[in-house]
């Protein structure tokens, strides 16, 4: 059992759309990543799923509005809900979510990270 | 569906020991809760517990050793495992644990509390 720093943790890698696995509880995933740019349309046909930003600011985009979040908010997108990430500068990111849960949801292409690294 | 700013939720209650539900997904909550003192020797049979701290710092007391949790850090406490957390100043600290959590545990007391307030 060990305590997470969520900026030690941030500082060990640089590339975005990556998510990296922080923890473990219950079936779920704490993750971190980082988005710049514009990330696919998707959805999650069976799990919601949790953003919440540590670090800058980005926009979630939905069919029919967008949210932007800054730091110290959190959004969960529930599933079935059709969604984009869009970050105009870099934003730091923690997820909650079922490990189950695939970055690109129902659009496997090749912004799809399988098999993410545990830091 | 909307955003939660964690800083706008905390500042709506001030008494200690007493979580709110902010969100929920996938038969998890996620709680807001503010510790000042020395909380009950308390364990879950059933279920993980993450405590990230969203301002201030404590000390998650285990049997064996304690860690100290400062702001931007979080600690998983698996199921089964005694702990106590304390707190010389205000903290306020998220929780993610399954919607069956009960604050204290396995120790149904005059801190335990029920039908939490969603906010």
């Amino acid at each position: 059992m060990q305590k997470v720093n969520l900026n030690d943790k941030l500082s060990q890698f640089h590339d975005y759309w990556n998510p990296r696995i922080a923890g473990e509880l219950n079936g779920q995933h704490v993750k971190l990543v980082k988005f710049k740019g514009e990330f696919v349309w998707h959805k999650h046909d069976h799990e919601d799923e949790m953003f919440f930003v540590v670090k800058g600011k980005f926009q979630m985009e939905f069919r029919d509005k967008t949210i932007e979040l800054n730091e110290g908010e959190f959004l969960i997108v529930p599933k079935g809900v059709e969604h984009r990430p869009v970050a105009e500068e870099e934003v730091s990111v923690m997820l909650f979510e079922p490990a189950s849960t695939l970055n690109t949801g129902d659009q496997k292409g090749e912004l799809t990270k399988e098999n993410l690294e545990k830091i």
